[in-house]
């Protein structure tokens, strides 16, 4: 029966070393040392507007910001992906990125994109659910197929096949929608991969928005 | 290119439909008809405790109270596990709780332990790595040696031995305290189980708590 | 080609081994050293029974008797969950015991279990099927629904939803059954972590019981 | 609450059905309809031979006598793995058919090789616990090495390399040793997959051999 | 034994239609019905550019067509990844995409960048070492490290952490390379699942190229 | 910024090492030392017949002949198996072997039956379809099923029931054949691993054969 003595001195020495981490996580965004480069004008511009817009800039870009080529292709492919026209919502398209970080168990992702469900959808709960077992949400058919589609495609993209294509075409999503869905989920285990391996941590705004 | 008129409606409907679900929550408690039991003097006493401490009753205990029996023997097993004087403290104790519960893709455990992991360290973030994956957390030796035993205890018993064992000794833990750590980890593989086999759903009052 | 001569040698040091430890069983429980608490009249009373109806104390509860409120939690819920009355026959509760048990490769409870089933169906063969692959054996459809959901609770419990209840529905359980099914389930789950955590070790005696 | 009246019923007539189920175990050995061819001068003396020494012929040669080149061949390759002299002893050998059986969760093999390990180890204990789970067996070095190659090499036979075979000679064995553990375990990988996948039923004189 | 008379002729059918099927493979590129955009001026001059140094557009490019925003990410980031000066060689982020496809069983992916680390290494052998499995090359110390860690991001994100990067780190690559494993390893994680959730069919001409 | 000016050197070290290895292949077959045996005539007369017809002797052949008795019964089984009448066709044998070695990720075997394939079908696509996913292949129904089953033995033998059986007869197969799928299942499950244990490396001949 060893140490007991110790647990309270360990405990708080525990708690201040977590604090002063999490203080951290807005200064030092990834494992891995490499120097800004100066903002392109069009990059300058976008993080300006992301200031304006939602009070910071994501890590995430922070992190692509040791190279311009990098940050706009990256930049240019999530805007693409996640805001402009398509047959999945904005909504619907969060909803999968969280679905597909939590397979992945995702800290980075799971918070940024928790907080874009609870967001969009006014509804917190929802983004808990996405983040700990979709399963468990009161889903339509639609917001189902799609997730499934989704957590398949992540867990072991060698098994779909036509039927699970046919599955989405059932709950009404068409070809483009289809693609949409793929590339989505696709995205977001890039996405995941690459904050996993530099160990990317999310802006601290995150955690108490729309709660 | 299908069905892009009907998005608008049909999230609507989705939303809608999520909203009286999740207010269904704090009512419909599990998947099961079982009707409540009188509650035993000691259990009403209990529940009356409960709401006096917490300001409601914990939705599991309302799912045990279709037999005393039951529900007894429930309560008598948390209490000593979670609560009991132990060589782990009660925050330990809830980490545990809630990384056995990410593996296992919880939902009811992930959030009402995610919550006492934000109440007991006052530190909202921690509750969500926990949550989400408790090796992005910075941790102490003796937290990451405890919860490395409880997630492999949880995910592959049948490979612990007794090096296992001794990595939890050199990062300061007695023999009770492993048995403490096993028991803890062994209680919420079981509830866990029960609670995905039910579908039980969390008091909505918990999402918000020490955010 | 080496060592050859050593064969022999080897072969015999390893059963001398291999006897002394087994012989050990009885006497060294677990791999932690927790000196027992003088038992409480309830639990000595308890203790006297076993001796008298099996003719010996199971080693759980001697593993479990450092602590007696932990003890006495224990024996409340396994009696109840067990012995209990319940839509499932005693034997259906310890064949899910062994079928989870061998989910999760447990030495102590496939071999404690193993034994009650044996002796409570009169059948060793299905003991072992149990334990082994308990597709192999010819089932009923409504023990096959039984053990089929209490493997999927264990192994992927994040994965169980309306549908499987509903197979246990079809299959004749009502809403009382689908509780004791996922809290026998359950109760096991745990049961084979403290043991597996702890390497526990089985009375000798129930090897031979009933074959 | 449902159908508690028709337990008792239909625990009996499961009872029932699997007894005569059991009782088939010797006339109907799989689940395939093979015409037996009659038996070459050869095999008829083998088979004569295994009726001499062990009582019986085990099924699985029975299975294989609807041809009588794919028996010579099967009879050929298990007698030179199983029996020749070897670096091995014959229960090292047995000890691996089993670990690998229980890794595949193969009934027949799991049956007639433990009861091979119950005898020529003359301890019961061990027998079970290579089918249980080896890895709480008290071992030698050198077995428990021969064992963890077996169960990789069984588990993800890709992620074998130079350190696996290294480890093999640092516990003592020889390059012949390392041919010989690989050729049986690779053996036991293949006729468990034709018994599962023939549903092949072992004698039932194995269960109480031994014990 | 039934229908082998019917051997023959199911077998022949089955060639032909495997034929026309494979000659299908340039023409149907995915299994979703997306019709292309006319090209923009920059792609339609990537598109001859590829003409002219390949002989042929690759079919993901073409699959990409339908949406010239979608396009030109891709083709943006695809460059800048595989082709922008790195601290990795070209050959070396073709090994990385084979590995990582092969992990994912991607049919498309496996064909083009197979024949690419054919080409680009000059050795027939190593294309399909990576391809089958990349543990029985014969490989550097940095190539081993750097598809491991492609590997274990790709299996297993969530168990990434420090310790995997400073064995990147011991291997000799900098923090910049790290990064760049990262992101190719990533970007294939992406690309595999497009290329599963749609069928996409690679050019047929991969399949000779530099045997 | 690590070691960007050691790359070319680095490489070419590397590239150069490949290939020297590359060129071992063919004179050092296996991992293992072992003296090989003078041929006996019966096995003089097979490794001529190879060389005659196949224009060399099969490595795994060779790896084999440090010892006779095991040489041969190899031979006799796996003649029997892939050669004599059956109501698989050789292709299908084939097809079976590759797909297994597959999912076990043989180098071995992916590389000398996926030459067999090719040969086999005229279809070098069909040979890259087989080691790939074969999912991704256009199959007939008799195909697909007879590859499903054989994977899902390959896999998780434990599973394989009626239902699969039935599945196979549904697709035309009778009782024989069923046995044989499972037996040529097998028998790659036997030699993947042979393969994998003792790093058996193929004749570098096969790599070109039927591009």
């Amino acid at each position: 029966m060893a140490k007991r003595n110790s647990k309270g001195v360990a405990a708080k020495r525990a708690t201040k070393a977590r604090r002063s981490a999490a203080a951290d996580d807005d200064t030092r965004i990834t494992a891995l040392r490499l120097a800004p480069q100066p903002l392109s004008p069009e990059m300058a511009a976008y993080f300006a507007k992301c200031e304006d817009k939602l009070g910071f800039v994501p890590n995430v870009l922070k992190a692509y910001a040791f190279d311009m080529a990098k940050l706009g292709a990256f930049v240019a492919m999530y805007n693409d992906l996640m805001l402009a026209p398509s047959g999945l919502s904005k909504l619907e398209r969060e909803m999968i990125a969280v679905v597909v970080s939590a397979q992945n168990r995702c800290y980075y992702c799971l918070v940024a994109h928790g907080a874009g469900v609870r967001q969009l959808s006014g509804d917190p709960v929802l983004g808990e659910l996405m983040a700990m077992n979709y399963r468990a949400a009161r889903l339509s058919k639609r917001e189902r197929a799609m997730l499934d589609f989704a957590v398949k495609l992540t867990a072991a993209p060698w098994l779909i096949e036509q039927d699970d294509r046919d599955r989405l075409r059932r709950a009404g999503f068409g070809d483009r929608d289809i693609w949409d869905i793929a590339a989505v989920a696709g995205f977001f285990n890039m996405s995941n991969r690459v904050a996993s391996a530099t160990d990317m941590r999310p802006n601290s705004v995150y955690h108490g928005q729309a709660r």
